[in-house]
């Protein structure tokens, strides 16, 4: 099966992109909406701005990295299942993110020998 | 600044694919190769088998995700730091994983608003 990664760069973000605490929710929240089951994850806040989440899944993972500063977020989606569709957890997210101006990128993996 | 973001799909590998605790041993090692730091981050072991674990950087973060059924390994690098070489965390990953075959690919990724 080949999957298909997803980047996203957010710029412009109106949302919360200096709480770590809502990020995380907001990952379990965009993975449980294509029924992904979260797992274990880990968030850390930076000094003086910034955060990376991750969330890992049963079906891998998803991440967020902001610069509040430049109102930026960078996000990955890995989803292996072919039945979840990765730009609807990106949608999710986008709701909280607020970007002004999106970039979706793609990376093709292939989960084979 | 721009950074490249490192994805390396690695194949065959022989090295200790479904050791949650080794493969983010090695990541915290990876890091500290090149002077980043580690400063949280996340494993998971999945039945029957494969890991993802995570180490996140003051320069952002690592992953890795295995499939030891396929000897398969999926690896990111995104250091926010020009000073420090991905392809260097990668050729300490690569001792760790041993593949026989390796594809590296980048994505640029823009930091700024």
């Amino acid at each position: 099966v080949t999957l298909r990664q997803l980047f996203v760069d957010a710029r412009g973000c109106a949302g919360p992109l200096d709480d770590a605490d809502l990020l995380r929710e907001a990952l379990q929240a965009a993975a449980r909406s294509v029924g992904a089951t979260p797992v274990g994850g880990a968030e850390v806040r930076y000094v003086p701005h910034g955060v990376t989440a991750v969330q890992i899944l049963a079906e891998s993972h998803l991440l967020i990295s902001t610069w509040p500063e430049h109102r930026l977020a960078l996000v990955e989606i890995l989803l292996c299942n072919e039945a979840m569709d990765p730009l609807s957890v990106w949608s999710v997210l986008q709701q909280v993110l607020q970007p002004a101006d999106t970039e979706v990128r793609a990376v093709l993996r292939r989960i084979g020998p």
